[in-house]
């Protein structure tokens, strides 16, 4: 079930447009707007749940099923590791209250820190976005 | 199955000394001795998998259950949000080559940085490690 004024609410519901790269009954994977590096997936149920403290076991087992696949895929598509992120509550920097988990592609050196707004990344343009999208898309098969 | 020179595989078997605060059957969690905030506990499978790129999903789907077990108990001690990270591979500052799984207790406006080493805490002495654990198994009931 979805809510209100949740954003990722209105992206599983598709009231606000994001780049899927995954999508089954329960779950929605897309990209994140302001990657840590490009490639960056956020893997969310499509049920409303706060986060890690409010999910019932078998979705969050499912959620997490989802994260193994993107990882894999990302890995597949050259990412040297991948880290796996999940902040619970705004002292531990959630900001979107809709459990979400971040699939992170690294390289070795590229200089990036979890914790860094100001290294993030942003796509040139839709169609980048686009194609890193439909990339993944094919890795998961 | 363990694996020799693993010390995580060690601190299943018991021949590295930790503090446990969860044990069945596949799971083990114990405390961080290098805690981003006192209570970072570390959840990892018994058999050796190396990270998220070779754990079987069922397997991976236990680590979370008790994942959540662990986030819910620090919450219920006092934490105002918690952090679950996992690194995989060494471009993603994986340093220990068997899964395991961050779970850190965070507070409001602790200062801490996930990325950051410096700002990592220890624990006064083996007596207040001791407590520490003693507590979270306490609320993981």
């Amino acid at each position: 079930m979805q809510v209100d004024n949740c954003i990722f609410c209105k992206i599983v519901k598709g009231e606000i447009k994001s780049q899927k790269v995954y999508e089954d009954q329960d779950i929605v994977a897309f990209l994140d707007i302001n990657p840590v590096n490009k490639g960056h997936v956020l893997v969310i149920p499509k049920d409303h749940f706060e986060n890690i403290f409010d999910i019932p076991k078998d979705k969050l087992s499912k959620v997490m099923e989802v994260v193994q696949k993107v990882a894999i895929a990302l890995k597949k598509m050259g990412a040297d590791g991948v880290n796996i992120v999940s902040n619970n509550g705004k002292a531990a920097e959630q900001h979107v209250f809709h459990l979400h988990i971040h699939v992170i592609p690294r390289y070795y050196n590229d200089g990036k820190e979890l914790d860094s707004m100001e290294k993030r990344t942003k796509y040139e343009n839709d169609k980048e976005m686009n194609e890193y999208a439909e990339r993944i898309r094919l890795f998961l098969i």
